[in-house]
């Protein structure tokens, strides 16, 4: 079973449906180490030696995030644009060959916005990264309709969002 | 002529060879307001209302950075998730109508890893942004090359710089 890491971006999770529900039900598999850039990191300075051996940990990492502007949120590119750096993610000495990356976001607004094309752009970051450092990009999973914004729908979200985590599982335990 | 506010991101100016020449050009241009973000905001703590009223003064908006893994640096990425706000950007009350949108970006490799579909992937952030908003997105103006790898492409990248910000000028006063 892979060793697995995953990277948890939002900015408010008390009061996220998806993202909270998916990183409560990941945390109980003892496979999954999860940290949260929010908590670590809320003046963005990310420590590069512990996040890098973090990742020299993990067989697979699993970026999870709400799509914020077609994109992730701040702290998490951020994350990247710090720990992906020369002589440990691409170049001599690479060290992340052969390691596993899944995009894993949550969407308020409903699938019709986010026709196939689309998430092939919004996870072509991803999809590059992966390609360049020689890493295997497993795909995406992501949820629609995780909002509040009508009566009720904070429990179809719930729902959702439990779903979502049990694809995660079925990754991490095939 | 436009108004014109150039967002720019870049955490180490003065050390760039390309957004410190295209903002050093532009920065010229009585037309042209320049925000560094890097500088005005080094804990990522955006004063959205000052932004919010930068964005008002404008009719075109142009977003200068260079290019990251893919997407913006981090802090243009929090800029844009704190700015772009309900009721200001979409939903009722918005403002942004009829506002002209470019995304300006720097890559220090070479075009044949960019052909025109992987531009419009990476660009697509941009291109949503400004639809859901009732913006205007105008395209991209992009310079590979910008580097300085071996001995000389430093000059030669500053001579694709200042074309590139003669590309931006040529906008502002058509």
């Amino acid at each position: 079973m892979p060793k697995t890491l995953l990277i948890l971006a939002h900015p408010n999770i008390k009061e996220s449906i998806g993202n909270r529900i998916i990183s409560e039900i990941l945390i109980r598999d003892p496979q999954v180490e999860i940290r949260h850039l929010d908590q670590l990191y809320p003046d963005f300075k990310i420590d590069i030696k512990a996040e890098q051996q973090a990742m020299l940990r993990a067989d697979l990492i699993i970026f999870q995030y709400p799509l914020f502007w077609y994109s992730t949120p701040a702290v998490l590119k951020e994350w990247i644009d710090q720990v992906f750096e020369y002589g440990f993610a691409f170049g001599r000495d690479a060290k992340l060959t052969g390691k596993k990356v899944v995009a894993s976001f949550t969407m308020g607004s409903s699938d019709k916005d986010y026709p196939a094309e689309v998430i092939e752009k919004i996870t072509f970051p991803f999809q590059g990264m992966a390609k360049y450092c020689n890493m295997e990009y497993l795909g995406e999973i992501y949820s629609n309709d995780i909002n509040n914004y009508k009566p009720g729908a904070g429990e179809k979200a719930a729902e959702i969002a439990k779903t979502h985590a049990e694809k995660l599982i079925a990754l991490i335990h095939p």
